[in-house]
């Protein structure tokens, strides 16, 4: 597991390869086993394969062409009447779309968190019928990976991130 | 992998036996290894060992004895100048921190993620000379685990967490 967290990578072309509904539950239930703090568990979840659907996601974005490579989105959201604290549940929330992407990873399927649809939350939220508690957190879009994994984008070295040891 | 991420537990009592900086610097590894939007990293750290400056932090916590128990805190902090977008960055954070508990679990050790303490947030980035621009986000209490790992707090069903599917 220690070398599957490195060695993840983002990915954004995806073969015409369907993903499996079995695959998908292995990522959501990933998904679910996240730490959340009083064991809250914000987090709720559309799953679009429908074309006609992610292209009208496809449309709220200007990363449109990764939704349309995927075979699959899942769009996560904050169900705000199971919040606690807001910075918390958006941690919670950070480490469920974590563990999914490393399932995803583990699973042979590539996929890739999508934030700057946050823009349009609410046309999301719409679309997929969203209920009014539930806020547009990211979207992951999921597929078989097509062509040669992107290299990483560098990371700071570590005596860069540590302020205090003592 | 996906087997880990359900295996992993709380752990919130440690034995005396001492944790490797190898072992930290492999944790503190996986966290800076989450994807962050713009590639910000805005995740810092501190790591601490100290018995007086442990007892300093337990005593801003109703949690203080897991943190007297623990042979290592690290503490997460928001590193707010790198930040771009509050929910996104908390997000990140979230998913640094999620990297971290599974890199603990994954390494034999076992850790626990502590956010009660974040009300008493201002003390301990005075405490650990934290940067003004840096929030105090978690503190990760980590050492060898002592005793059988609790229960799982029960998860809600895949099917009660999606409310879309097409």
């Amino acid at each position: 597991m220690i070398d599957a967290i490195p060695g993840r990578r983002s990915i954004r072309r995806f073969t015409r390869e369907a993903v499996s509904d079995e695959a998908v539950d292995r990522i959501l239930d990933a998904g679910r086993w996240a730490p959340s703090g009083l064991n809250n568990q914000p987090w709720r979840f559309a799953v679009i394969r429908d074309k006609a659907v992610k292209e009208r996601m496809a449309s709220l974005t200007r990363y449109g062409s990764i939704i349309r490579s995927a075979d699959v989105i899942i769009a996560v959201f904050f169900e705000q009447n199971a919040g606690y604290d807001r910075t918390k549940d958006l941690q919670t929330i950070g480490a469920c779309i974590q563990n999914m992407l490393l399932a995803i990873h583990g699973s042979g399927l590539g996929g890739v968190w999508l934030g700057e649809i946050l823009k349009s939350g609410v046309e999301v939220g719409s679309l997929l019928d969203a209920p009014d508690s539930c806020e547009f957190m990211a979207a992951v879009a999921l597929g078989y990976p097509e062509g040669k994994a992107p290299e990483a984008p560098e990371r700071k070295p570590i005596a860069e991130l540590v302020f205090y040891r003592g």
